[in-house]
C-alpha cells in the first residue's frame, strides 16, 4: 500500500540542498533559496447552495520572483497543505528556470473537496479567493493557472473577478482559460505531452522501442488520461490504468514495472 | 516557576468562544470571527554587521476590518509565531471595537533577538520587513504601532521607507512615531496609564484607598517601569519590581498579592 | 386627482432659468450649469433567486463637481429614468451649495421593483451595480447616500463591494451605512427632521402656532412618517397620513389644506 | 430621394435577434448581448474663436469587453445620438469576434459640425472630449480609432491629452495615429480595402469579372474615395460617384445597379 | 540705489550655517539640509494670443518633506531663477518648522512676465506649468500656493487642471483658492497680518506706542498695501509708501527710519 | 594635449540649429526642440564604509518623450554635469528617431568618482539614486541603460530596487541587465560593435581595404577595448590602444592618422 507519509516541503529542502551542494551554492544563496519570498494565507467565508456560510482557507506562495512575474497553479483539494504549496512554489521556480523562462515561481491552493460542492458553490469560491489574492496576482506580478481539480473553467471566474475590480477584461491574469476569451492551444494537454515526451526520451536512452513497451498509467484525470491516449498514439501498449480511487489497480500494475512505468503526476 | 506552555491562539479562540455563546452570535459569524482574514508570512534576507546574509521570517496578520483600517503594533523577538500574531490581532479587533473606534484589528512581528542586533542590522531588518509588508500597511488600510521591542525610532523607519516608496511623506502610516515627525503625545506612557486607570477603577469598585495599597510591578519596560511610576504618583506604596529575567521577585511578590496585583503586562 | 406627467428634468432646467434670470448669470455659465457634467448608463445582469438571469439598467449622474465631491442619493424604482436622476442630480448641486458645504451634485438610480425582490436578489444586485459604477464612485470623487427604496442595510452593501476592490475597508465611500461600520447617527431621522425644521419657521413666520395647527403628512416611508412623529412632538395636531398607495386619504387632506399642509416629499 | 428613417440601434438588435435565434443563444446570453455594458454620455465647454463658450455632448459606449479591450471610433457630426453610438458598439464586438482578434466593442462621438469649425476649436473640443472620457480610455481598457470626420491628427491629439495626463507617452491608447508617432502603415486606406475585397470575394462569387464590371461609388472621403482607386486598380470601370451632398448622381447611378453597386459606406 | 547683488541662495545658506553652527548640527544633517531633495525643471511651450508658440522655463523645488507634505507659493517673474526657487524653498522648510505645522518646504516659479501676458495667455501658461510638475504636486505630497504676481484665480487653474487629470475635484491640492472652491478665510490678507503683529510686538519690545509711529511702507502690492491699511488700523502715521517702481520714495522714506520701518516684502 | 573645453550643450544646440536650418523647421519646432521636457535634480545622502554620510547629486534629463518612452544611460563621473546630461539627452532622441525605434531621448548621472568607491558603496548609492528618479522611470515611460562607469550589476540594482517599490519584478524598467534576470544578449559589445560597422561602411565608402587599414583606437573600456578585438577580427591592424590616462600615446597615435582613426567615443 502506497501512502503519502512525507512533507513535500521536506522533500522540496531535500532536493534543493543536493543541488545547492553540487553547485557550491554561498551559504547566503542557500538561505535565500531555501523560503518562499511570501506566503499569503486567507481565510474567508463562502455561502452555500443550503444558505449555510462556510469558512474556507485559501494559500498564494511566491517562492521567487528575481527573473520574473511569480507563475504557478491553483489547485483545490481536501489535502492542500501550507507546507504542500511551499513545496510546489519551489518547483515552479526551478522550472521556469531550467526553460529558461522569464517568471518566477508560486502556487497556490484552496482546502476544499471540488467533488462535494457544486458548480455555484465553486464559482462563488473561486471568486471570492480570488478577490482575496488579488492583493498579489496579475499580469505583471503573479500569473495563476490550473492545477489540481481547477480547470478552464475556474481560470475563467478568476480572470472575470479580477477584470471586474480593474473595470475591464485582463486576460493575461490566468492561463489555462478556455480558449474563446484567450486561452493558450494545447494547454489542456500540455501536461500529459510533457509526460509523453519524458517517456519518449527516456526510451530512446535506453534503446527501447515504443512498440515494444507496456504502459501503466497512474491517474486517469487531465494528465494520466490524455497521456494514456498519447503514449497509445505513440505505438505503446497500454496494459494498465488507475483512476483516484484505486489501490489494487496499483498493486496488480507494479508487475508490469519491468518494462515501463509511467508515474503521471511526477511529471505534473 | 512560571513557564508559557499555552498557544495564545487557542486562548483567544476559547475566549471569543465563551463570548460568542453570551451574545449568542450565529454559526457563521462564529466561523468569520474565529479566523484572522488574512496572514502574510514574509521571508526576507538582512545583511549583518559582519557581512553575512541571515534571512529572518516576518508575519503581519489582519483579523478583521470591517470597521476600518486594521490596527496593530509589531513586535520583534525570538519568540514570535504565527499563532501568537494570529491572537494578538484578533485582541486588536475586539479592544478597537470595545472602544469603539473605526478601525479593525492586525498585528505583526519579525522573528529575532533585537538584544542581539545593532542599531544598524536593527534598521536594515526593519526596512527590508517595512518594504515587505508594504503589500497590506498603509494609512487607509493598516496602521502599525509600536510593541514588545519596537520603538519610535523603529516606527520613524517603517514611515520613512514606505514614505520612499511613495515619493512623499506619509507620516499616517503608523502611529508612536516621534513627536517630531508627527507622533501623539502621550503615546509613550500611554499602555501604562491603561495600568494606572485599570487599577484606579479596581480600587473604586473594590472600595480600597491608593494610599493603603501595596503595588508589585511585573515587567520593568516600557509598561511596567512607567506604570510603577504612575501609581506611586497615585499615592500607591510600590513594594516590588521585576525585570525581565526575574523569577524570584516574582515570586516574593507574591506574599503581596492579598491586597493589590497589578499584572502589566495582562494590560497591554 | 394627481398625475405625475411631468418631466422632472424639465422642472429641474425651469427652476434653473429662472434664478438663473434673477441672478444675471452669463450664457456660458447657464450652458454649463444646465447639463450634468457625466452621465453613467450601466446594463448588467443580476441571478435572481429562480436561477434565472436578469438584466438590469442602472444610472449615475454627476452635475457638478466644481466644489467638491459629487454626493447623492441611490434610488430602486421602476420608475426611475435618466431625466428624473439628471433632473436630482441638479438639485443635489444647488441643495450642497445653499448649504455652503464643499460637495457637488449628483444622483443614482436602478430600474428594478425592490417590493418584489428577496433580499439577496437585492444584494447581488446592489453588489453588482457598485461594482459598474465603481469608476465614478470614492470618498474623493463621488459618495452615494440612502434615497427612495435603498437604506443603510444597502449602502452597506455598496461599503463592503466597494472595499473589496480595494482589498480594505472604505467607510466614507457611502453615507447613510449602519452605525456599526461608521454610519452617522441621525442621518435616518435627518430628511424627516428637515421637514420639521421647514414647518416650524413657516408657522414662525406666519405666526401660526404648533398647538393651533392640523396635519397631513403625505407618504408614510422614512420621511413621512417620521414627520408625522415629530410634528406631533412638536404640538401638531396629525390629522391624515398617507401612504404609498392612497389617492383617497390625499384627497380627503385637501380640505385641511387651509391651515397646513407639509408635502413631505419635496423637502426630500 | 433616400431618407436615414431608422433607429440604428434597432437595426443592430433586429439583426442580432435574428442570429441569435439562429445560434439557439439562451435567454439570459441574449439579455445580455442585447444591451451595451457601459454608456457614458459627457456634456462639456468648449471655447470657440469668438470667445463663446458652447456645450457639446458627447458620448463612448462600450457594447462587450469580455475578449478584450473595447475597440473602436470616434465619430463627430451632428447627426450623433446615443442609439447610433449604441448600435456602432454593438457591431465593433461583432466585427472583432468574426474576425478572431483579442478585442471587444466599442464607439463614441460628439455631436457637433466638424465642417463648420475651425482646426483650433477642432483641437480643444478633441482634448476637452478626450479628458472627460479618459475614465474609461486606456490601451489596457479601450482604444478609439477614427471615424466619420475624424482623422489620424484628432487621434494625435487624443492621444497627447491622455499622454500629458499621464506624465509619459501613451502611444497605445489610440490607433489610426500619424505614422510619425506610431500609426498603423496602412490603417488609412484600410477600410476602403475591405470594400475592395468584399467585392472582390462577391465577383468571384457570382462568377463575375472586375473587367466586366462598372462600379458606382456612394461618398467619396476616407472610405469611398479610395475604394474608387482600388477598384478601378483592380480592373473595374468607376463609372459613377458621389459626394456627401449628392442625391441625384445616386439616381442616376441606380441605373448601373444591374451589374454591381459597392455601397461603401455599409462596408465601414 | 538699491540694487539686488546677492544671490539669495547664497544668502540661505548662510543663515542656515550660523543657525547649523549655534545648534551643534552633526555634519551629516548640515550637509543633507544645505541641499533641496528635489529640483524640477520644466520647458514647456505656450500659444500666445498672436498665435506663436513661446517657450517657457519653469521650477519646482522641495527642499524638505521630512515632516509632511511640501508647501510652498508660485510665483511667476521675469526674475526668477534656480537659486531664488532653491532658497525659498529651504526658508519654506524653516518656516512650517517654526510654528510646527506638518509641512516640508517647497517653491515652484515661472520665468515670465505677467505684466506683459493676457488673462487668456497666464490661463495656458498657468495650465500647461501644473500639467508638467503634476509629477510632484498633490495633497498628500506638495500644496503649491500664490506667491509673487500669483492670485487666487491662478490656484483655481492650477486647482481645475490637476482636478481633470484626475477626473474629480481635489481642492486640497493648493491653498489661497478663490473662497467659493473652498479657499481659506483671511488668506488675502495673511503676509500682511504677519507684518503688522511683527510690527506691533516689535513696538511692545521696544516700548513704543503704534500712535507715536510714522511708518514707510515699501511695496504696494498684496503686501505692502494691506500692511499700510492694517498699521493705520492699528494707529500708526501712514508717512510713505512706494510701488514696485519708486526709487526715490525708497530714499525720501531713508529719513523716517528713526522711528520705524517696515519692509514688507523681508515678512513675506 | 587635448583639453575638453567646450560645453556639451553647447555642441548640441549648435548641431541641431544648424540640422533644423537644412530643414527648415519652423521657430516654434526649434523652440521646442531646443530645451528638455524636463529636467530632474536629486541631491541625496549616502552612508559610506567608513561611517560617514555623504551628499551625492544625480540628474535625469528628459529632453523628449513623443516618440515613446524615454530611453538614456545613467552615468557615474566627477564630471558629471546639468549640461552634459541635456546635451546627451537630446542627442538620445536624434538616435532613436535616425533609427526609427518608439523611443524618445533621456540621460542621467551621478556626480560620484566610482573608481574611489567600493561595491557596496556604489550600491547604495545607486540604490538611493534610484529612489530618487523613480517618478520618472518606468517601463512605459523612461528605461535607463548602462553608460559611462555604469554596468549590468548596476542595472540589476536599479531593477532590484524599483521593483520592491513595486513588489514585483519588473525586468523592463532597465535595459543593460544581466543576462540571467533578462539583459539583452549582445548588449555588451553593443557599442563596439556600432564602431565596427561605421568603420567598415566609412573603408567600403572610402574604397579601403580593411586588411589594408592600420588603427588606433583611444579608450580601451567597453567600447574601444571590444572595438579594438572587432576590428582585429575584421582584418584591420591595431597598432596603437589608449587608456583613460594616456595622452602621449594618442601623440603617437596621430602619426598613424595618414590611413584610419577609429575614434571609438565619438561612436558611443
Amino acid at each position: 500500500m502506497v501512502v503519502e507519509l512525507v512533507n513535500p516541503y521536506d522533500v522540496a529542502i531535500h532536493q534543493f540542498d543536493e543541488a545547492a551542494e553540487r553547485l557550491g551554492l554561498s551559504q547566503a544563496m542557500r538561505a535565500i533559496l531555501r523560503k518562499p519570498k511570501r506566503e499569503l494565507i486567507v481565510n474567508f467565508p463562502v455561502r452555500m447552495d443550503n444558505g449555510d456560510v462556510e469558512m474556507f482557507t485559501g494559500y498564494r506562495v511566491q517562492h521567487n520572483i528575481n527573473r520574473g512575474p511569480a507563475k504557478g497553479g491553483i489547485r483545490y483539494s481536501p489535502a492542500v497543505s501550507l507546507d504542500e504549496v511551499r513545496a510546489l512554489s519551489m518547483w515552479m521556480t526551478w522550472k521556469c528556470a531550467v526553460v529558461d523562462i522569464p517568471f518566477g515561481g508560486a502556487k497556490g491552493g484552496v482546502i476544499c473537496d471540488p467533488h462535494k460542492m457544486s458548480s455555484a458553490e465553486l464559482e462563488r469560491l473561486t471568486r471570492r479567493y480570488t478577490t482575496e489574492i488579488s492583493l498579489l496576482i496579475g499580469p505583471d506580478s503573479d500569473i495563476p493557472a490550473p492545477d489540481m481539480n481547477t480547470n478552464p473553467q475556474i481560470m475563467g471566474w478568476i480572470m472575470d473577478t479580477y477584470s471586474m475590480h480593474r473595470g475591464y477584461s485582463v486576460p493575461a491574469v490566468t492561463t489555462g482559460k478556455p480558449l474563446a476569451i484567450g486561452g493558450s492551444e494545447g494547454r489542456l494537454e500540455a501536461t500529459a505531452r510533457g509526460v509523453q515526451v519524458v517517456a519518449r526520451e527516456a526510451m530512446r536512452d535506453k534503446g527501447m522501442n515504443p512498440e515494444d513497451c507496456s504502459v501503466v498509467v497512474q491517474g486517469f484525470g487531465n494528465v494520466g488520461g490524455i497521456a494514456a491516449r498519447l503514449l497509445h498514439e505513440m505505438g505503446c501498449r497500454v496494459v494498465g490504468i488507475s483512476d483516484i480511487s484505486g489501490d489494487c489497480i496499483i498493486q496488480r500494475a507494479l508487475m508490469f514495472l519491468r518494462r515501463c512505468v509511467i508515474l503521471a503526476d511526477l511529471a505534473a
